[in-house]
Formats: structure tokens, C-alpha cells, sequence
């Protein structure tokens, strides 16, 4: 797992060069000409994550309205929707999921245009979809995904933005500019220390809850899973919005609260949510590239705009999740009960 | 709590008979003759399970695709999607929220045709949409949301399958006679005695897990929130799939997992998930009308069709997180930190 995790900026520069960008644009010249009316994406686990990742993107940068859909309306109850005109994307890092594949069959044969974003090209997954997109990341060694996530989310963030740029299916110079920064940024957020301290608070920890708004949200789901598949935590994921609706009454100061709070507006609307957090006197640890008041502690990330954020603020947390096994006595590289593939129908 | 509990069954015969069942009809034959080609819904907290419900409705019996919005997109991120054609459904009990309320007028600003289902039908939620339905509930005394919620439930199964019937906008007849059976299903299963049981037997639990595939899954997630709202209890609900895709290596014996396992293909597909809770030693309780291999326990409720189930099975539940909530000492109708209307941007 810490090989996953330390592989991820060599990767970043990987996909941002070369033969994968090229075949990312290609995908996303040929969208920008089918002009899909709506997307929906699916996915499970980790890869629903970058899924919903892609969503917040298709509907901020390009204006086109997104669902995320449950899988089992059409694998269990025969739904049949008609996806005429729809671009219908399948979120999988081993394209294995039988249930996703019957999702994109179901969806082609109903007119609509379907996508495969994978890390195996020759996938069933792959091979339903009329398109289909490598995310290039290797071969993960952890049965908890992490450089397959990350390579989920800058796939979404190329395809996203070449679409944007329309004509050749590559991102505007300015973006591209803003796209080749990242690896960099990406090697100095792994390098600092602050997870590793942040496990040792969290050692007898017998609960955790995440949170984080926009494009930040994603970031707090694949956090909590992080920690539940690796060090057996309990944890859970609200949206900040969501959290004030309830769960909130669940948090004391036995309860210790990540909250990934960037730079811009998804952050902003987080300072009312760790204000409330305070109230009920909540350890809160933020994730961001600034203190803010009411928060106990920092993993400090670089400053981006919040659509890059999520490829830079879950890389501590991984770490976070890696460390925090170690200090329980967990294995983080084999989670008691998980294979790598999870067929479910 | 144990009054809005109390009232439910009543609530659903008011609901099925004169007026507020022939408004929603006049809703069902409008969104009839606007044929929308999609259909997005947008909801918070226990609303945003009401939504979920809805979702799986609209694909399954009427095959429009759905998917479920993140507000923030359009609140925050200033997202101004083309919506033309679409339905975009705002669900909330107070009609207050004003994010949902800014999605409807950005929706319905976009050409879309725009809905409020909310048990206020002054709110500025049923404002801002061209059509609206009062769920009809009455005032509800505890800030736990409960009659709200299955009003919610009740009120888009109504739509969808008046929807469905064509016409003026009424369920079919054998539709109508199945619906007809409902209030008197509930009183049965509020007779029940097992939720009482079951919450001395969580009286030191320390967390929870709660799981359901398809019509299922929203009382999965309506049932941990509710534990949570509550009893304080951290309860994390996962649909039966993704379950599989990592956090079940969360689950040992020390974890009480709430399965709702239902009579049809959503409760099918949870066999495999139960089997795998059972080689993890993990405490499984279903809600179901059967016994099922593995599980430790079973809340009794009436067999029915599935899409009828979630109307009956949450309510043991709700009385389960009453129950336990005294049983800890705890307030139920003022949980710590709540507020009945949460306004979130």
C-alpha cells in the first residue's frame, strides 16, 4: 500500500503525458461531438467516489445536468430507462463488476452513449462501452485502491476539461498549464509528516466522521473508507450540508472530525459547519491549505483551485489510513474479509 | 416521537382518500402530459431518502432515468446546467431549506418543469416550483422526522403510479386495491413488540451497521440516521453491493448489523451479503417477513411487494431508535445539537 500511495505523482505525470492524454482526448473529441443531453455515472466502493468526483465536473465545467444511478433498478428489478442521448459512464478499476457492465449493455441497447473509465482495458467492463478509457495506473499491489483512485479522478479531469476545450479533445492551454503542475504538488504534499502524527492521536479512536463540501466531498467518502477497510474504523461521510441535518447530534468530543476544507467555495461554505462542530465540542482536524478557527489541528496541502484539490488533499489521508493500521497492529496490504475483485449483481 | 410514530397508519389512509389523493393525481396527469425525459431529485437528510425512494419508483415502473443532484453544484459552484426537458423534484418536510429551493428556481429558469414535494405547502420550496404536493402529515411534534418521512414515501408512490396509470393521473385499480391495504398493514406492524427486544440488546453497542439493496436501501440509510439522530449511535447504512466493496472488513462480532431483507429480488441479492456478514462473525438482525440462514434475529413485518416494503419496514425501526434512545437516557424529542429546519446554503 505505501508503494501504491508513493507511486501516485509519477503517475500523475504519466497520465498527463504522452499516449494516455492523447487517447483521453481522443474520447473526449468524440463526446464533445455526440453533445450528450445528460450523464449518468455508476460505480461502487472507491471508484463511486471518483464517480461522483466526475459528476461535480460535468455539471460545473460543462453545464451538462449529471444523476449518479443505482445500479440495482436495472440489474435486480429489469428496470429498462430509456437513455436515448445520454452518455452513460461506468466508473471501475478492474472493469470486473458484473453488475456495472450490465448497467452499460442496458444503456447502449436503449440509444444511449456509454463510457468504461478503468484500469483494465481489456475488462468486460471495456468491452461493453462504445468508449472506453485507461486510466494507466499499473498494478495496485493493496486490495485498498489508491493510485487506481487518483488515476480514476485525473482520467475524469482530462476527459471533463477536454471536452471544455472542445476541437481537439485537450484541455485549454491555461488548464493544461494548471494539469502539469500537479505532480509536482503531488510529490510535495506525500512528503510531509503530518499523517503519520495524526495516527498516533488517533490510536484508540473508536469512531471517526469525515465531511466536506462540492469537490470536496468525494475526498471525505474515500476517506472513511480508507479507514474502514484498513484499520476497521468506523467511520462515516457526510456532506457539511448533510451533517447539519442530523448526525450532527452524534458528535461529542469523543468523536474526531476530518474536514476537508479548500480554498474556495465548497471551503467556504465549510467555516459554519466547524463553527457548529465547535459547539458541540468536536475534535476537528481539517484537511487545507489554511487554520481556520475551531479546528484542533492541520494536514497542511497545497493551495489549488478546489476542482484539483481532490487530487492532492486525499494523498496525507491515504497516508493517514496506511499509518493508522500500523499503529493498530492491522495489515493494511490484506483487509481481513475483501478480495481485490467484488462481483456483486 | 412515539405520537408522530403513532399516527402513521392513520396518515396513510388520509393520504389515499379524497382530497390529498386526488391532488397528487392532478400533479401525476400534468407530469403525465410533460413526458420529461429525465428526472432529477434533490433532497436532504430523511428527505433525501424519501428521494432515493422516488428514484428507484421512476426508473423501475415508469423507465424515465433518474438520478440524484448534489445541490451544491448549483449553490455554490454557480452551475447553471441545461435542464429543458427534465423534472427536477425538490423533497423536504419544512420546505425551508433554501439550497433545494435555489436548485428548483435555477431548474425551472432552465426550462425545466420543476416540482416541490414538502409537508408545507406555504414553504418557499412549494414557491419556487411550477407544481407541488402537501405530503400532508400534519405538525410534527419531535425533531426526528418519522410521519414526514413515510408521508414523503407514500405521497411519490402515489405520484409514480398515477403516473403510470395515464389518464387522470389515478394508480390503476388493482394498484389502488393493493394501496388500499397499506393503513391497515401498519397498524399491524406498529403491534409489534420486537423492536422493544431488540433495543435492550443494544443497549452498549457502540456502533452500527444498517443494509438493504434497491426499494430497501433508503430504509437502510433513513434507519441510521434516525439511530444516529437519536441514540447518538454511530450507524453506517450501505447498500448490500457496496457493503462488499470494503467496509466489510469493518465488521467482527462487536458490530450489530440491521438487514432489511425484503420479499423480492432486492431481498434476494442479500442472501450472499448475509453469508459474507456470517463468515465475518458478524451480529445479523433482518427486518423481513421470513427467517434467513446467518441471521441472528428478525424484526417481523407483513410480506408485501417490495416497492410497498419500505412503507411498513421503517416503522419498527423508528420504534427501535425510540426505544433505545430511552434506554440510554436519552431525549428523543430534543436530540442535542438539532434544529427541526436546517438551513443550509
Amino acid at each position: 500500500m505505501a508503494a501504491d500511495i508513493a507511486e501516485q505523482p509519477a503517475g500523475y505525470a504519466r497520465l498527463l503525458e504522452g499516449a494516455p492524454a492523447a487517447a483521453i482526448a481522443e474520447v473526449a473529441a468524440r463526446i464533445a461531438e455526440q453533445r450528450p443531453r445528460h450523464v449518468v455515472f455508476v460505480g461502487r466502493g472507491t471508484s463511486d467516489h471518483a464517480a461522483l468526483y466526475g459528476a461535480y465536473l460535468t455539471e460545473i465545467r460543462l453545464g451538462i445536468p449529471v444523476g449518479l444511478a443505482s445500479p440495482s433498478a436495472i440489474t435486480l428489478y429489469g428496470a429498462r430507462p430509456d437513455l436515448a442521448g445520454a452518455l452513460v459512464v461506468g466508473v471501475s478499476q478492474s472493469g470486473g463488476s458484473p453488475d456495472l457492465t450490465e448497467v452499460l449493455k442496458v444503456a447502449r441497447e436503449s440509444g444511449a452513449h456509454t463510457l468504461a473509465v478503468t484500469n483494465n482495458p481489456a475488462s468486460t467492463l471495456a468491452s461493453a462501452a462504445e468508449l472506453s478509457i485507461d486510466v494507466s495506473a499499473g498494478h495496485e499491489r493493496a486490495v485498498a485502491a489508491t493510485k487506481t483512485y487518483t488515476a480514476e479522478l485525473l482520467s475524469l479531469l482530462l476527459l471533463v476539461e477536454g471536452i471544455r476545450g472542445g476541437g481537439d479533445g485537450r484541455p485549454a492551454a491555461d488548464e493544461r498549464a494548471a494539469l502539469a503542475e500537479l505532480p509536482q504538488l503531488a510529490e510535495e504534499t506525500l512528503g510531509g509528516h503530518g499523517a503519520d502524527e495524526l495516527a498516533q492521536r488517533y490510536r484508540f479512536a473508536s469512531r471517526m466522521v469525515t465531511t466536506g463540501r462540492g469537490y470536496a466531498y468525494p475526498t471525505a467518502r474515500e476517506t472513511a473508507l480508507k479507514l474502514m477497510e484498513t484499520s476497521y474504523l468506523p467511520a462515516l461521510a457526510f456532506s457539511g450540508a448533510d451533517l447539519l441535518h442530523g448526525p450532527l447530534a452524534m458528535t461529542d468530543p469523543d468523536v474526531p472530525v476530518l474536514a476537508v476544507v479548500g480554498s474556495g467555495p465548497g471551503g467556504g461554505s465549510m467555516a459554519d459547519v466547524v463553527t457548529r462542530l465547535g459547539e458541540r465540542r468536536a475534535d476537528v482536524v481539517t484537511i487545507g491549505a489554511h487554520d481556520i478557527a475551531g479546528a484542533s489541528g492541520r494536514l497542511a496541502v497545497p493551495e489549488v483551485d478546489e476542482r484539483y484539490a481532490p487530487l492532492l488533499d486525499i494523498l496525507p489521508l491515504q497516508k493517514l489510513a496506511l499509518a493508522l493500521a500500523l499503529a493498530r497492529g492491522e495489515d493494511p496490504d490484506a483487509p481481513r474479509g475483501l478480495k481485490k475483485v467484488t462481483a456483486t449483481l
